[in-house]
């Protein structure tokens, strides 16, 4: 089975209003709650895919109860530690024009029961097939607290892939996970990251700075936005492999996806433009990547089958949902090319 | 003992975000958690007063769980009834401007759980000494629910107090509460309201209009804006007792209370403007109301401690709570006179 870890999961909570008025008073139309978290979100594609698949991470509090309860109705298996803080809760408001997002913190974890999801973690890479790593780590985990995850798993030899960004993903790639999958955005997050932090392992950063190079002279050769682009994201995809991960793909939006791996580069893109839901098409991705791991998938298959299962996210109107009927009719049409 | 009835409470939360952005994305800096509901601060501010209440009401799923631990934190006896709906939340983000409140409907309740409720109120008034009924009704609740708990306490000569709007206050006058208190705001809306409605008793109806006439007469007579307005709240207030309250309260912001009995009529106003939070103050009034109704406190006297604990309300930064200082240093200076 595939575990995906959700550390700082959070209970989504939709209102629709008639328009936001700033500091006025709105009756709230349609409350929707969801279970929130790229993780879990991963865990209910795999889970409407028929993969098994077990959702852990951390869990408190009547929040953290009411996310459990809400995984339990989809019948998402899965095996929370609880904590003593309260699970955080995310409110989007939506209008005709468009969402105001507000996220909470999330809840401060104790180093106990960091210890203790480290010891969960442990017993679950027993039936673990592929472990994923998604999303952002809560107040009070340790910094490198994926890297500590990815090592317990290549200790087992359990594979890994990690979606997440800013200094939790820089310090989780030093531990080696197979596969990361940064979006284009936090890829330029973490090429714009000082070089010279003390923190982080000199090799890493004296090859991403070679790959930077090496995506300058791409650059100059290629011309054109569209390609400039692609370019600075296979640069950015390179210094992800050079600070440790195995395998990078790069999700794109609209573009599509780019694979950078020890066999080759591949680009992926959709046949059509999708219009919808964008939020969880990247957690689509990673289930789809998820699933190739486990099934060593060769990469152009891998590649068409992530982007087929992006867009059939983004034609679902829910995020952690997928169009099946998208999914299938774009699977055969996705074109994939060497990059 | 006072019981407290909240029908259709909530769980408050507060977000402190930098600057409310619509269509962008907040991360809060804070996050507080309340029970919500106007007889839930009531019965918070009795209770930190040292007076014996129980809050009672419907509360459900994990939202309602929540609120009934941070009553149990709060030490507030409560003794709710459960229901199959989950409870609501409301949502204040401030910023440095003000706050932008979001009110979820809250749950629909079955004809089940309304009948349960009203079997489990009736064991409640065993022993109480007054019933306080406070805030709206939820959906699925009948529109005349208040006049259907009025009534079962009249027949076990349990005192009432009603602190509702609209059609639940329309309705619920109507089965004769021996003391209502709307605010001015309140009291206008139902002034407002079509007086040839089918629904409404006719008797009350026409002897509002009688009330109206003899409030234009009152008007004429003083002159001046404030004159007016007290004016015209005491012709509101007229027209709440004929439509079936004992004495009626009117609560006026920062000009004070307004009261309207059947030994007289009394304005009681502050010493002093307090500047602070106003949520909370009307409840911290039904609070010294349903007191001074249980001690059988002469009106003047009545008058002068919802006054002042109004006014603490305003002085303490969270609805529900009350500033005990403020309410010591402001009672001997209520102003009381007839009105």
């Amino acid at each position: 089975m595939i575990v995906t870890v959700t550390l700082n999961p959070a209970l989504d909570l939709t209102y629709a209003v008639d328009a936001l008025i700033p500091h006025g008073t709105h009756r709230v139309n349609a409350v929707t709650e969801r279970p929130g978290g790229k993780g879990l979100n991963v865990a209910g594609v795999l889970h409407a895919l028929g993969e098994p698949v077990l959702a852990t991470g951390l869990l408190g509090g009547a929040t953290g109860g009411r996310v459990a309860a809400l995984l339990a109705a989809d019948s998402v298996p899965a095996a929370f530690l609880p904590i003593a803080g309260e699970t955080r809760r995310t409110v989007a408001v939506t209008d005709r024009a468009d969402a105001t997002g507000f996220w909470e913190p999330g809840p401060r974890i104790t180093a106990g029961e960091w210890a203790a999801f480290l010891a969960h973690f442990r017993e679950l890479l027993d039936a673990a097939e592929v472990v994923t790593l998604c999303g952002s780590l809560p107040p009070g985990a340790p910094i490198d607290g994926y890297a500590v995850l990815v090592r317990a798993a290549v200790e087992r030899r359990v594979p890994t892939v990690l979606d997440t960004s800013g200094p939790a993903l820089r310090y989780g790639l030093a531990a080696g996970p197979d596969l990361a999958k940064p979006n284009a955005a936090e890829l330029s997050a973490l090429l714009a990251s000082p070089i010279a932090d003390p923190d982080q392992p000199e090799v890493g950063n004296r090859a991403a700075s070679r790959a930077l190079t090496g995506g300058g002279r791409l650059e100059r050769a290629e011309g054109g936005a569209r390609a400039a682009a692609e370019c600075r994201d296979l640069a950015g995809a390179a210094r992800v492999r050079t600070c440790g991960a195995r395998s990078v793909v790069v999700s794109r939006g609209p573009e599509g996806l780019l694979a950078l791996t020890g066999e080759g580069a591949w680009r992926g893109v959709p046949s059509e433009r999708l219009t919808g839901n964008p939020t969880g098409a990247g957690d689509a991705c990673v289930a789809a990547l998820s699933r190739g791991l486990r099934d060593r998938t060769p990469w152009p298959e891998l590649v068409a089958d992530a982007v087929a299962l992006s867009a059939a996210a983004v034609a679902a109107p829910i995020a952690g949902a997928v169009d099946t009927d998208t999914y299938r009719r774009l699977l055969p049409a996705v074109h994939v090319s060497p990059a």
